[in-house]
């Protein structure tokens, strides 16, 4: 994958050369968001960043180069903190390590940032298979994310268009009748999952994975589910530790 | 799935009602917990209870049920804290909403808690369906989890026998022949969530599903990686403001 290049078409291209041969009305796509920032031009020179006070501060606590850091602010919403060689940040109500910022894959001396859309990239690529085969599919931009307390990354869906990102089973009764409380199933990000076993992270040059036979129906719809962080488990504690924390230097400063 | 059950001797009979129609060599079986819970036993009749102080206040504090605070305690290493409706607990070395006690899909005024042992269970599973067909096959105990900022659950393994939970990238190069640094796929979490698509939340009575086509060795292996809470950027995180926070009402009290 290169700047400029037209990410649909070689897609549309490539899966003849798989057993999959050809898209299919239903297939729901799954592409690495890596391919789609490189393809966008979302492509970073760390030579030509040049750090502010802020980022030297944090690279210096941290452990991380300086232009990294730049860049990662550039991107972030919010740094809710880090560990050594890691910020933790807020982006467009995701928690998300280095903002997303990552160096592999990225050609030398370089990184790639998340794509700035990756709804609006899904979406395209969607319309543009469709344009080019008559058939109806979704689409999902995936990226590889570690987890609280796992070993390892999973996927994660950042983007998506033709499908629901979360099936909804609210409403809904377990085996014995009673309703479900809380039970969301995370669709988008459980095929991502899927997708990154066949996909691989290292130099396998698969950056996309077709998905078949699940009877979703596909629609017009995109966009992800977002979360508040109240509603989180996880930011939820972290906010009531800084709440709690400054409540006490308060009552310190007093 | 009633207690008693010997899920293996099921598994390999129902999957012939199935367009698997058999299990093969190489098959990975995931298998939900709560499944195992239910035919190990592992149910617990909240009126059968008693709630101590510490699960009283707990339960004040987040509007929860008393009798179910107090099996998430029986059931924690440690809690870490809550939001309403949620306890955040540490168990086996990994972060758990409410200790994993589950009241979905459990009997009427009934918990189950994780299986006992999910890594012998995985094992036992894989033992008897080799007995019963003569063939290798990996096998994934599955449990439904939220993640941070993430809307909905996704599947997460919590025993496995068979295959690596984790494909360890590191060593290997990138794209562009550069090492990778931190990449680790989480193989068993990533096929738990692929599992979990198919299988559902709800009443789909789909307690397992059938991976076939990996091409992954199966071997005798089993048990989950586990990580340190220093590793782990969100642990890590929440530790340190605990510690900043302890200093500073040290700092108070001195």
């Amino acid at each position: 994958m290169r700047e400029g290049d037209e990410i649909a078409s070689i897609l549309v291209r490539a899966i003849r050369e798989t057993p999959a041969r050809e898209i299919q009305d239903g297939d729901i796509l799954v592409v690495a968001e890596t391919a789609i920032s490189t393809a966008e031009g979302r492509v970073v020179r760390l030579e030509s960043v040049v750090p502010d006070r802020d980022a030297q501060r944090l690279a210096h606590r941290y452990g991380m180069d300086p232009a990294l850091v730049q860049c990662i602010l550039d991107e972030s919403d919010e740094v809710v903190g880090g560990i050594p060689g890691f910020l933790l940040c807020m982006k467009h109500g995701t928690l998300l390590p280095n903002a997303g910022v990552d160096a592999s894959n990225a050609p030398p001396g370089c990184v790639t940032p998340l794509p700035a859309d990756p709804d609006a990239s899904a979406l395209r690529i969607k319309e543009v298979i469709e344009l080019l085969t008559g058939v109806r599919v979704g689409v999902i931009v995936a990226d590889s994310r570690t987890h609280a307390m796992r070993v390892g990354c999973s996927g994660v869906a950042i983007g998506c268009a033709g499908i629901p990102t979360v099936m909804d089973a609210r409403g809904r009764t377990d085996l014995f009748g009673r309703p479900l409380m809380v039970t969301r199933l995370a669709l988008a990000d459980n095929l991502a999952s899927a997708a990154e076993v066949v996909m691989g992270e290292a130099d396998e040059r698969t950056p996309a994975a077709v998905i078949r036979g699940l009877g979703i129906q596909v629609t017009d719809i995109s966009g992800i589910e977002s979360i508040n962080a109240e509603e989180c488990i996880f930011m939820g504690l972290l906010k009531q530790e800084r709440k709690r924390q400054s409540s006490s230097s308060h009552r310190n400063d007093t």
